[in-house]
């Protein structure tokens, strides 16, 4: 069926293919890919937006040599078909399967690791300055997304890029339907005049001719060069992308082999910095998805038949979070929201519809996002900012500096906290108990259970000082009965007795109750404790089971190194009595993808985990 | 002497003076500046730069209701001066002094506080949108450096900012002396055209023109569109700054209060976002200031008539960092290093000199430092990336996702580690030992004396993983000596028997070793320890400590929360045996300004407060 893709060996088949062959092979890339991504679900959109683009890549660059950087990575699939790992696509985002992003253990074609948005022009210019410095000649090509550049870093590197005129391709991969109207004639007109060497001359002879037109010309010609170095000034003052030597080609249907051979081939020849802007359209070749790219960016297994989904949809943190943001904000109305680029996925959509002109999309932007938050709340708003954990990240020092120097009120809202799963290393949210708990004036909480987020929710925003909530991605594995009211650095203590107390975080306390469920069968009674605050922790509780010598076992999606277990260890130190801890946590390493109930496991988190470490602790209560 | 200056009450004041007035006041606040900052130190020349810019925007604005923040905050100086703070002068940046940057402590009119660059447009446009929401009428000012706007925060701010056409006024203060030649006739005029209604009427009837003129007319209005979106596109792709409507006024002399005046009052008349664009000179009216603005950036007590340094230079970790580097980039073409707008601070200037194409300043952008250091050393390079620890913050996620996880061998040479003096709270390097430790695959080391520091740099570049190397602002207490060969996580003893060991990090060695001085007299004897590597720790060693049944007194210039202690805590904790571990660090807050050594008096990390803490745990060994 598959007639090309089934034949297909290794990168040195595509230079062969004629332009039909290649068209005929992007239809049976497509087809692989619906079919796979529907039964293991992953991206799905932007890589079906990559088609023409990869092989186009391929044909014109030597990956043996060349270096070829995909900023974020959730659009590689393509690449990784062409690259050896056809056959590995059932196990795509499995555990002990091929990641759904670029890793250097599966390929030497993935030559750089990504999966944060807008790392991709640094890394490259540092392998291009590399080059030059040791005399090699090889490409160094990063493709980005539009939605990638406008996040700091990225402009922080084109800002870079021009400064010593590196020779680096950079394919800016736009997807944006709003420019698709502008590929046009003219277009394609100046992008084959600006690889032109004539085209410099053309520039000259264009500008002496509107100066010689009377009257208007020269006035005109010099306002328009002052109109063009203000708006240049505005982004990177004194410096000129021209000045700079970043030559712009486009914009290019990124859909057309013929024509995207033609400018990388054209831009290769460039000894300076070139930015590509190419069209794509996101879902390409799939109706469903072309309809609703959103829905097929990162999907679950779905029908390719229908396009619909195969799991029900269930109750998940997100929903809950955003549902209660709109209960909350139609009755306060300095409650405002902010997410960077995730509207749907922090559960905003709602709110973000019903509340427009209180709800704020910065874009890939989360540095912004937060100082943001500060001046909002600085000028009396009450802001909440929604975040997955792992993008957090970007914003360290804002927090530390913009938000927490000040103890200004902003509630983070961090979603994805812990383990993710399928989207592995770069996206598990397991540091940041470690670095919230480290900033003086941070308040950081965690629910128990999808119920307690809405009071958690509330309770935050009626702080004078800023609160963190981090929550898990999807939903509970038990229920739990919510607490629903909170005194600031107070534990909740669930149930049980006995000498051993089972100190948890969020979703954790649900695998702690699990896990005193299978003791209980086992005539061990343990303590459950859900720690609402992972900071301030609850002094007096734990002096509490200091002073009744129980031993203390700490629980937290989250690695030990500086996250909860850690911090109550400091305490119960500080108060030099002497007190068994035993911290349960991610190991000082990155977790790889997988199911979360396979890695649960695997770290001995899950409930069966719990109870061996309670068996393997010497002297247990048998209270029974 | 001081006329106008000595009768000054408040801002007020200010709108009262006539123009010439305001001349001469500015003449007179330039004399007390250069006065107080010569006794004091301090940052002199960016705030000679500002002296009518302040004094312009105290006349246009109410700042008892509009908002004013000045992005890093160091050149706050002339509007401390103005807002109450004139008679304190004696006292800045000393402990229980006013700071050397805006603080809400100190008076209404810091409404925003500062340190870090490029956060004031974020900011602000928190508080604009703010504003809007609530129906209120006040301005909001940012004032930013060109230098501060290559922050990947202030792109990130900016492309959000014209979003919804809020409201805000951003001043862009440019100090380079490249743009100061571009102020001139023509830009006046377009200025005035552009706060004029009439601005867009001219503009479309010369469009029209322009596009009657036969044959090459049309084209070449449509070709400078095209070039001029082009631009646009690749900064903020899809979003052009005039649709967004941030008007652009300038470039302003930013000396001629007069000019200053009327282009404030007229932004202040816009309703959309608005860059004033002005230019001033560095160290503006003080010729030493003038011809050396770098010198004078922030400066030590120096003598007004000659400009010299009261202080004759020391050597410092910064200058022997340098030297180290010059030598090793000799005999090692690979080896390159990079900055973030610190050349002179972070020691390189001689190796920017010898290397300069191994040389990259990348201006404020440390993310992009990051990962550009992590793409080159992708590639067969070995960079170090030379940062301040506060500043290092920044690069919280690039570390992490684009360093640590790829494992690559990247040296950080993190300088002005632990706290930093009279900078305070928003430049003390108190947090990193905490956030590095939980990076999976990093090591992190400090020497004991600057005489260690060549030596973990030359072994940092020799292994295959990235090293963090961190220590202090300035120069060594005692001297120690060097340790010459390192072994991945072992410690070195020092000297001290008993069964109280100080394992200490960094220059806290130093203190450990005074403490321990002051012990001896008291017939006390302790073990000394310099923890070399911060991670990981050396189980071998407090094995050994933990079997003679020591006590362990951990000392680092680092939050406690997080840090060394808490990580030796955690390795002693998870052995199951029992050692007394007492963590001495900084407590959980931020660390005002003030001499160094008054703070580590304040929280007992001199060598009496060592000695104390000794004196005070139990079972002492008196060995003598």
């Amino acid at each position: 069926m598959l007639s090309l893709l089934d034949k297909y060996k290794d990168i040195n088949d595509i230079k062969k293919m004629t332009l039909s062959q290649k068209k005929q092979f992007a239809g049976e890339i497509r087809k692989f890919l619906i079919d796979k991504v529907s039964r293991t679900g992953g991206h799905l959109a932007s890589n079906l937006g990559v088609v023409e683009l990869t092989l186009s890549l391929f044909t014109v660059f030597d990956l043996n040599q060349d270096k070829l950087i995909w900023d974020v990575g959730h659009q590689s699939y393509v690449h990784k078909i062409l690259t050896g790992r056809k056959e590995k696509f059932d196990t795509l985002r499995q555990f002990g399967g091929i990641s759904g992003f670029p890793k250097r253990c599966e390929s030497i074609y993935d030559f750089f690791e990504t999966g944060h948005s807008s790392t991709s022009i640094s890394a490259a210019l540092g392998m291009a300055r590399a080059r030059d410095l040791e005399h090699k000649h090889y490409n160094v090509v990063a493709v980005i997304g539009d939605g990638a550049l406008t996040g700091g870093m990225a402009l922080e590197a084109l800002n870079d890029v021009g400064y010593r005129k590196t020779k680096l391709i950079i394919v800016l991969n736009d997807n944006q339907m709003s420019i698709a109207k502008n590929v046009g004639g003219l277009s394609k007109y100046l992008n084959r005049l600006r690889v032109d060497p004539k085209y410099d001359r053309l520039k000259k002879r264009v500008e002496n001719k509107l100066k010689k037109i009377p009257n208007i010309g020269q006035g005109m010609a010099k306002y328009l060069e002052r109109f063009k170095n203000g708006i240049k000034q505005m982004v990177v003052p004194g410096m000129f992308f021209e000045d700079m030597g970043i030559k712009y080609l486009g914009p290019i249907d990124g859909h057309n082999i013929k024509e995207l051979t033609e400018v990388l081939n054209a831009a290769k020849k460039v000894n300076n910095p070139v930015i590509i802007h190419i069209i794509t359209k996101k879902g390409k070749g799939y109706e469903f998805a072309e309809k609703n790219p959103g829905k097929f960016h990162g999907i679950g297994p779905f029908n390719c038949g229908s396009g619909e989904l195969v799991k029900t949809s269930i109750n998940t943190y997100s929903k809950t979070f955003g549902a209660e943001m709109c209960r909350l904000a139609e009755k306060d109305k300095k409650i405002v929201s902010i997410t960077a680029a995730m509207r749907d996925g922090t559960g905003l959509k709602d709110f973000a519809e019903k509340f427009p002109e209180r709800f704020f999309d910065v874009g890939i932007a989360e540095q912004h996002a937060v100082t943001l938050a500060a001046g909002m709340a600085r000028a009396g708003l009450k802001p909440v900012f929604a975040v997955y954990s792992t993008f957090l990240q970007r914003a360290y020092d804002q927090l530390l500096h913009d938000v927490c120097m000040q103890k200004l009120p902003v509630v983070f809202a961090i979603d994805r906290a812990g383990i993710v799963g399928e989207d592995g290393e770069t996206h598990q949210g397991i540091f940041d108990l470690s670095y919230l708990t480290e900033m003086p004036n941070m308040t950081v909480m965690a629910p128990k259970c999808m119920g307690e987020l809405p009071y958690m929710i509330k309770w935050a925003l009626e702080q004078n000082s800023p609160v963190a909530i981090r929550y898990p991605r999807g939903g509970d594995d038990i229920p739990l009965k919510p607490l629903k009211n909170f005194n600031t650095g107070s534990w909740e203590y669930i149930s049980g007795r006995g000498k051993i107390a089972l100190v948890a975080e969020g979703k954790m306390v649900q695998h702690a109750a699990l896990a005193a469920q299978r003791l209980k069968d086992k005539f061990i009674d343990v303590k459950i404790i859900s720690t609402c605050f992972v900071k301030p922790i609850d002094k007096i509780m734990l002096d509490k089971l200091i002073d009744e010598g129980s031993t203390i076992i700490t629980i937290e999606d989250n690695v030990v190194r500086g996250g909860l277990g850690s911090y109550i260890l400091e305490y119960v130190n500080s108060t030099g009595k002497k007190t068994r801890v035993i911290n349960l946590g991610f190991k000082d390493e990155f977790v790889q993808h997988g199911k979360t109930d396979i890695l649960y496991k695997l770290y001995g988190l899950d409930a069966r985990g719990i109870e061996n470490i309670v068996l393997k602790v010497g002297d247990l209560s048998r209270t029974f």
